[in-house]
């Protein structure tokens, strides 16, 4: 079944929006088993957009729009799609209460009547419920094809294709797509690769991708059969394969779940609390930490400690240490780990000391090198890394790395 | 002058990646004056490719393709274009020369054979050099029209583009576009829309855009014009007219300058030093600021206290100020800073106290309430926040909602 993208608007033929609707309407067309031959984008002209919709109506099975279903005169999507296959246009009740409970505890002190053309609607046509907004989507059928029609707004766009276009269709579809990620931290893609080389090789259905995140890598296994228990069976031999050679490296297998998610389920699992203190990532561990809600039954206090003096005057690191080994060095990551832990009284302390350049760096200890600290129930640890890459990318890996650090040491020594 | 975008490649059509070389080609053709009417993606595929190039260059004067010059047997852009054109391929050993230096270097024990089929080119055509890899671009004219071939990765392509393509194009087109951006802080959308209602209202050339950012409004002026220095003149007194109105809510006319950047600059120029304590934003800001290459000489400490005990042991926050004006308040947020600024001995400190959501509101206090306290030389304030948006967007929205009161206040004060 051969699905076609049209996007209508200017605003992504001048550059000023990045078209992220049509990938993501490409990777659920993929995961549906749909077939996208051609995105296209154009921008809101009646000839030129007649054209686009007559010829993807005629090369392929599905057409979906986004884009062009506004309340202004230049939003003209539906009254061309309607033209292309010689549908007239009626108000549809129904629309027009929606869209006036969508907009009467708005902002509006009265609603403008241009915002009832929402309400006009081809003949025939299925309504889709917009609950982000007040544009409905629509789908129009005419010899078994299909022109779907979904507001440009991302937000209302995913809602309105993950609960109502696709179940639809999915009942078009003759197979399934079903995927499992397996994400792994501290290693790279190119080593993860190499370990399951065989597999890569040989593969065919289940596939395994694998894509590099930031300081992780993800493998996605897919499967294709005829139904989603099926697909399962065939994913699940492979993602125990996975953990067999991966082990404690996989910190998740949930789509949603980040890497300081993983630490914080582990710290309250084994009754831990954490204190940071942060150099050169600068607060970057902390927040990370503090994004996970319900976080402050295991973290409560965090240092940033830029300069050397701050290291001494806030948590008390040995000034000698410093102008002896030099700030960026094992000495110091590991005593400003321990002075952490001891000042604030947990159990576990991460500590970060490095260079993020630009500027900085020496031979000895060029831009990119970094030292993590990692106080653990008395005992403390240091790694060195050398990232490369610009200021924002040395400290974000620096963040990643220290909270899995943490994350391997609870996993292996408790 | 008509321009298409053709984009080559599998990946696009199933939504693996996110078209980001549209976008900016799209961007880089309206700053020349070009229309772009078009962009399509369509896969390596000869028939689907052969008739998207073909339709492109009969309807429109520019066609720019990018993908598909890899040394693969899938990479056939370059074959399919030369057919639609009609030319023959020869081996330029230029080239041939380019891509043995490119890769001498590089990880291989030998050069695979495959690499040099990109030293084929059509008859004829302008070859653009490739200095960030192998694959070189290519310009085919024909009958006034030309098509332009570009590599896939956007470090390749965007190279290419402004030192070659740029110039090439620019002999083409008629006028240029030129624009300028007031970046503005603390001020919505709707609110900046309002305060230059007259100037959005009656613009023609140049147009004034205003877009949302996160806490952010940046206003775009663009002026259409035959050379630069007119487009510039035409701009100038707009720009002027804008920094009368919204005098120092603006922040920065500079495209790469962050909010965090321009308090930074504020606070080496009025020679202070600035600390932190957060607690709902925990690190946000801190983060931020040591983004800032260079910042050591301004900022050194900051803390992170999420906790109420955290709050009283680390800052020294009076316990009953606490429990008598819950920790979400504006007492605690001007206590946090004043604490903080007179433990670190700085002339300003942040302080941030708030409910991030999504659990933890009170019908007196709900998620996105947020006290931001701002010591400055002796003198504190604070500002009651509420936030909407989830967990990350409140955080965030706290962060450079702080950021911008300590500016304020520098630029007002000192």
């Amino acid at each position: 079944m051969i699905v076609e993208l049209i996007s209508v608007g200017t605003e992504i033929l001048l550059g000023n929006i990045v078209n992220t609707n049509a990938a993501f309407l490409s990777e659920k067309c993929a995961a549906l088993g749909l077939s996208v031959y051609y995105q296209v984008s154009v921008g809101d002209n009646y000839q030129r957009l007649y054209n686009t919709i007559k010829t993807a109506f005629d090369r392929s099975d599905i057409v979906i729009m986004t884009g062009g279903l506004g309340p202004t005169n230049d939003d003209i999507t539906k009254r061309v799609a309607a033209d292309v296959l010689g549908k007239n246009m009626y108000l549809d009740e129904e629309i027009k209460n929606d869209i006036y409970s969508y907009l009467k505890n708005g902002p509006y002190s009265f609603i403008p009547e241009s915002n009832y053309s929402q309400a006009y609607v081809p003949e025939g046509a299925i309504v889709l419920k917009n609950s982000n907004g007040t544009a409905p989507g629509l789908i129009m059928e005419k010899d078994d094809k299909a022109i779907i029609m979904l507001p440009g707004p991302p937000k209302e766009l995913k809602l309105m294709f993950e609960k109502q276009v696709e179940p639809y269709l999915r009942k078009k579809s003759d197979c399934v797509i079903c995927s499992e990620t397996v994400k792994i931290a501290s290693v790279g893609e190119s080593q993860a690769a190499e370990i399951i080389k065989d597999i890569l090789d040989s593969q065919t259905n289940p596939t395994i991708a694998p894509y590099a995140k930031l300081a992780e890598v993800h493998l996605r296994i897919t499967a294709k059969a005829t139904d989603e228990n099926k697909a399962k069976e065939m994913i699940n031999p492979v993602v125990e394969e996975l953990k067999k050679r991966f082990k404690e490296d996989i910190f998740s297998m949930d789509e949603t779940e980040e890497l300081e998610d993983a630490v914080v389920k582990l710290l309250m699992k084994n009754n831990l609390k954490l204190s940071t203190a942060e150099s050169c990532t600068g607060g970057k561990i902390a927040s990370r930490l503090i994004n996970v809600s319900g976080v402050s039954s295991v973290y409560e206090k965090g240092f940033v400690t830029y300069s050397d003096m701050a290291k001494s005057d806030l948590l008390g690191v040995n000034p000698e240490i410093i102008s002896e080994y030099g700030v960026v060095s094992k000495e110091t990551a590991i005593e400003m780990a321990t002075k952490t832990a001891m000042l604030t009284k947990t159990d576990a302390a991460i500590s970060v000391t490095g260079i993020a350049g630009p500027d900085g760096g020496t031979q000895a200890t060029p831009v990119g090198t970094v030292f993590v600290g990692c106080y653990l129930k008395g005992k403390v640890t240091v790694q060195e890394f050398h990232f490369s890459g610009n200021r924002e990318n040395v400290r974000e890996n620096a963040a990643k790395r220290a909270l899995n650090i943490l994350r391997l040491r609870i996993l292996k020594e408790l």
